[in-house]
C-alpha cells in the first residue's frame, strides 16, 4: 500500500511535469529570456503538493486524469508565480528555491517580476483554453473559483497580512486567518478543482472543502515544524528565514511540542472529514499523512 | 457630433468608474491596506481608453451595455496591473502616475506588488463571475482571448522586450513588434471582448481584429509623440521618460516629422478598416480620431 502510493505519487508528478513542459511557451519562443525563466521557475522541481491533491480529489470523483491535468497544472502554475514574487528582494529577498538559485538571483528583478505575472496569465489561460471538465459552465465555475483562490481575498491577500504581520504579536486565531489565506485557499482549491473536473455534487463538494481546511492548516503548521527542525539541504530552501525574518509562526507562537500536537489533531481531522465523503477516498487519506510524514 | 461624442465618452467613463467602484473589493475589507492600494491604482483616473474601445465596439454590435462593462473593466483591470508593476523601481522606476505618486511611492514596493498580482486575479474573476456575453463557451473564449492578451506572448512579453531592448539599436519592424506586444495587444483584446459581447461572427471579428492593430500601433506612435513634445503635467506622467531610459520610440527613430506622418497615414488605415464592417462603427471611427487628436 505504501509502495503503491509512493508509485502513484511519481506517476501524478511526472504527468504534471510533462503536462507543464507541453503547455509551458517554449524557451527559444520570443521573448526567449522570459520564456526561459518562466520554464525555470515552474519546472523540474517541487513536490508538486498541489496537483497530488488535485488530483487525488479528481481519482476520488472518477474524473479523466487529463481533464485533471489542466487543473493541476493552473493551480500549480499559481502556486510557481507567488513562489517568484515571494522570493524578490522586495518581499522575502530569498535566494535559495527548490535548492537552486531563485528566478531573480538567476536572471533579473525586473525578468522575475513579469515571470510571475505571465505565470498567473498562464494558469488562467490553460483553465480558459482546455476542456477540465464537462460543461462549460462548470469550467467558469472553476475558474471562479481559482480565481477567489488567488487574489486578494485568497493567497494574495494572505501575503498581505503575512507582510503586515513581521514584528507584531499575533493571536493563534490570526496566524491562522493568514495561513487560510495565504497557503490554505490555494490547497483547498486544489481538492475542489479536481473534484468539479469529476463533476462532484455539492455534498461532495462541501466534505471535501473541509477536509481542505484542515489539510491547508496541516500543511502550514508542518511548514513552520520543517522551518524551524529543518536544515536548508533537506528543505531546498533557506531554513530558519521566518524567525530570521522575525515572522510569527506555529512554532514561535506554540513551541514546538505544541507545534506537533497541533499537527496530529489536525491530521486526525482531516482524515475524519474523509470519512463524510461515500467515494473511495485512500489517496487523500494517504496524502494527509505524507504532508505529516515528510517532517517526522 | 463632436458634442455627442465628448458626452458620450463621459458617460462610459463614468458607469466604468462606477462598475470598477462596485467590483474592486471594499477599502475597509481585510487587508484593508491591500485593498486600499488597489482601489488607489485603478480608480480616480486615467482616461479609459480601453473601457471606450470596448464599449464603442459592444454598441456596433448591439450589445448589453451591462455585459460590456464586465469585460471594459476586466480589460482596464490588467491594464491597472501593468501600470503598477511597470513603475516598480526594478522596472521604469516612476514616482509619477495620472498626476499621483505611484503605488509603491504611496504605499510601498512589496504592496504595489501583491496590488498588480491582485488586480491581474481580479480582471479574470470579474470575467468568469459576471456574464459578459450570452453563451458559456462564448465567455470561455472571451477569457482565452484577455489570457493571451495578457501573457508571456502578449503585453508581459511586450514587456520583456522593452526591457531587453534599452540602449539597443532596433529596426522600425522590432518597435513595431515590440509595441503589438507591449500595447497592441490589449486594445486589440478590448476591441474584441466588446464585439464578443454583442456576439459578433467571425467576418466582424477579424475586420475588426485589423482595426484594432492600427488602431493600437497608432495609439503608441501618439504617445511617444506625446512623451516627447509634451509636459509633465499635460501627460499626468513623468515626460521625456522614454529618452532618458535610453529607450527606442517612433520618435527617437524616424525624428517627429515622420513619426506624425506615419500618425496620419495609420488613422487613414484605421478607418479604412472600419468601412469593412457593416455594423455602424461610427464610435470606433470617433474614438480614432479622438486617439490622435489628444495630442495635437
Amino acid at each position: 500500500m505504501k509502495n503503491d502510493f509512493a508509485a502513484w505519487m511519481t506517476v501524478i508528478q511526472h504527468r504534471t511535469e510533462t503536462a507543464l513542459e507541453r503547455w509551458l511557451p517554449a524557451a527559444n519562443a520570443a521573448p526567449a529570456r522570459l520564456h526561459e525563466a518562466m520554464r525555470y521557475s515552474s519546472l523540474g522541481g517541487g513536490k508538486r503538493m498541489r496537483p497530488l491533491l488535485c488530483h487525488a480529489a479528481g481519482e476520488a470523483l472518477g474524473a479523466d486524469p487529463q481533464r485533471v491535468d489542466v487543473a493541476a497544472c493552473a493551480v500549480e502554475l499559481i502556486h510557481a508565480y507567488s513562489l517568484v514574487h515571494d522570493d524578490l528582494p522586495c518581499m522575502d529577498n530569498d535566494v535559495l528555491r527548490r535548492g537552486r538559485p531563485t528566478c531573480h538571483v538567476e536572471y533579473d528583478e525586473a525578468t522575475a517580476l513579469l515571470v510571475g505575472d505571465a505565470l498567473q496569465t498562464l494558469a488562467f489561460q490553460l483553465l480558459a483554453e482546455h476542456q477540465a471538465t464537462l460543461a462549460p459552465e462548470r469550467q467558469l465555475t472553476m475558474l471562479v473559483l481559482l480565481t477567489q483562490a488567488s487574489g486578494s481575498r485568497g493567497m494574495a491577500g494572505g501575503q498581505a497580512i503575512d507582510l503586515g504581520s513581521i514584528g507584531l504579536a499575533l493571536t493563534v486565531e490570526e496566524l491562522e486567518f493568514m495561513h487560510i489565506h495565504k497557503t490554505g485557499a490555494l490547497i483547498r482549491a486544489a481538492v475542489l478543482l479536481g473534484a468539479h473536473a469529476g463533476a462532484a455534487d455539492a455534498a461532495t463538494l462541501a466534505a471535501l472543502g473541509h477536509f481542505a481546511n484542515r489539510a491547508g492548516l496541516l500543511f502550514q503548521v508542518v511548514d513552520d515544524i520543517l522551518d524551524a527542525e529543518g536544515s536548508t539541504v533537506t528543505l531546498g530552501k533557506t531554513a530558519g528565514k521566518d524567525a530570521a525574518n522575525d515572522k510569527p509562526t506555529y512554532v514561535s507562537m506554540l513551541g514546538l511540542p505544541r507545534a506537533k500536537e497541533l499537527a496530529a489533531r489536525l491530521r486526525v481531522e482531516a482524515h475524519a472529514t474523509l470519512d463524510a465523503c461515500t467515494q473511495d477516498t485512500s489517496r487523500l487519506h494517504a496524502l494527509t499523512n505524507y504532508i505529516v510524514d515528510r517532517s517526522f
